[in-house]
């Protein structure tokens, strides 16, 4: 269910600097010495631009697991068979996982969408959707991942999520993923986007030795020759070498930044899906608000690609959204620290002397 | 009120191995990849082996803040009146400050402890108890800033808190400070205990200019040359330049790790008094965890010398337990991981192939 017009080709709009101004006098007339809640402060003043309001308040966070199968897990790239994907999906919907965990712990609402996974589809529920482009991409290193029209039926897919989510009364959007191979395909973009060889960007995901790496780099440098990419033509590059889940993590931020609701997003795979949307969209960056530093050495160029720095460095390499879920407890601290704190007037507290 | 047998005294019991075990047994078994989940699986063994369970969860998370005033403050060494110890603590017990609303956000009890302002006493209530030693400390400059009876009552109120604390549910501790000064009080603990001049600990407080840090590093030399103290003597060094509040940190801290409670341990204040502690009983460091790296210099020595690395590094420099009440959704996102998470067996997910 593809909108009338592509989400890709809507427009974000443009932060609300008044909004911004507003959170950072607010700031200086708190209890607290000036710039003393660091980057804290920079962050709820982000969060004021994007939303547009001062003081902005989070009722309803919400983390969207977007899960798919990949062909290239073929060759060997992954530690893991791809049946794990759906064993993993059936252990999101029992509430086994790591990011259903995490999920309670930071009182976050979880969506789960198998957007292309290899095996007899589950159940929908309110909160799994069953959005199928296909049972698995290609395998990138024969033929291309997927055709464009595919690539565009999964970024519709994410869009019609987080659009979804957002009517239901979210207003902090997380993403993240499940999908055995999906460094692979992550990797596999970010150097085609990047022009960066594909050792440079590949790391052992879920586990691999430093065999498998190697045999990914190959596999990854072989297919980009092969598929005949164009980092200037986004689409060719994702239809060659993406992912269903990838491109649904694309679709939902450009969806929620067209919504002005902040995206946070996880590790490396969902960063280079926002690598790829900013690609189309570059006022996506914006609404984009960085977790972790994942312990994916790919990341760390995504990363600078965007220009965004993470808050926390906790060595994750999970995905499904679990670095992103811990962060969403620093945008609410800030966003609450700068609503709920006491201003120098209110609590009759004396400013700074001049001591020298 | 002090207990019988001063809580330096009283022994800390050794961490649990068998639950450390327990613990790393138990993430081998859970639905994830093989240290995906970085530090929070190490911290979910530590914690494991403080408690003496293999599983630990946290009932009841409290943050204990105590205040003090400091004689030092007269000599220009904080960008702040004295007075602002009272007004912020009156905002405290109003939950106007910043880490009233951490507190919330993350779930946490607060309780506040008057060890010492220089103002009239707020009535006590529940969660704010009036344990002062004196009003405030003399100014180190020109004297001790308080007798060895008066440190060892300071510390004793703190295990006073912690036990009551403990005992009324609490399983997880975190400490914080607010006295305008104490950052002077703090390096000068901090540069007594570990040789180091002044001007390599010495760093802006609450917004001290370049001048104003001169300015304290002079006073603080100063003070450690005429005090006379001897860093193989802890309690000289707290009695000679040290905070009530800081003493009573060190007490908490001792009095909770001797009850096997974790103690998450703010910035630079609380880092020193968590140094000064374990220098009287080095088995403290066990039971210790780190949670921000402060903007302040010596905080990054201090932790060294615990052999602590932090969890955020947020650039927060505020105090009054703000960082560690961050840490605390780390602490609990670690062990209900460890605990919740499904196994693969439960889950039936395959294990890892091997791909090379």
């Amino acid at each position: 269910m593809a909108p009338d017009r592509d989400v890709t080709e809507l427009e974000i709009p443009p932060l609300d600097a008044g909004a911004r101004e507003g959170a950072r006098r607010r700031w200086s007339t708190l209890t607290k010495p000036e710039g003393s809640l660091g980057r804290l402060e920079e962050l709820a003043e982000r969060l004021a631009a994007m939303r547009g309001e001062a003081r902005p308040r989070f009722r309803r966070k919400t983390i969207a697991v977007f899960v798919a199968d990949h062909g290239v897990a073929r060759q060997g790239v992954s530690a893991y068979p791809s049946s794990v994907t759906a064993a993993m999906l059936d252990n999101f919907l029992a509430g086994g996982s790591a990011i259903n965990t995490l999920a309670r712990v930071v009182g976050a609402e979880t969506v789960f969408v198998d957007v292309g996974v290899d095996a007899e589809p589950r159940s929908e529920s309110e909160r799994f959707w069953v959005r199928r482009v296909a049972r698995g991409t290609r395998d990138f290193s024969s033929e291309s991942a997927m055709t464009r029209a595919e690539a565009r039926r999964a970024v519709a897919v994410g869009a019609e999520v987080a659009r979804a989510t957002i009517d239901a009364g979210t207003d902090l959007l997380a993403t993240g993923d499940m999908g055995i191979g999906n460094t692979a395909a992550a990797s596999a973009i970010l150097a085609s986007l990047t022009g960066r060889p594909a050792a440079e960007v590949v790391g052992p995901g879920t586990g691999l030795d430093a065999r498998g790496v190697a045999r990914k780099a190959a596999v990854i440098d072989a297919a980009l020759r092969a598929r005949g990419l164009d980092a200037s033509d986004p689409w060719s590059v994702l239809a060659g070498v993406g992912g269903f889940e990838i491109a649904a993590m694309a679709g939902a931020a450009l969806a929620a930044a067209q919504r002005r609701v902040p995206v946070v997003i996880d590790g490396f795979i969902a960063t280079v899906a926002a690598l790829w949307a900013a690609a189309v969209q570059p006022r996506l960056v914006e609404y984009l608000v960085a977790s972790h530093r994942s312990a994916e050495p790919g990341h760390r160029l995504a990363l600078e690609r965007l220009g965004l720095e993470p808050y926390l460095d906790l060595g994750l390499r999970l995905g499904e959204g679990t670095g992103a879920a811990l962060q969403l407890v620093l945008c609410e601290a800030a966003t609450r620290l700068l609503d709920e704190m006491a201003t120098f007037e209110e609590a009759q507290v004396a400013r700074r002397i001049r001591t020298s």
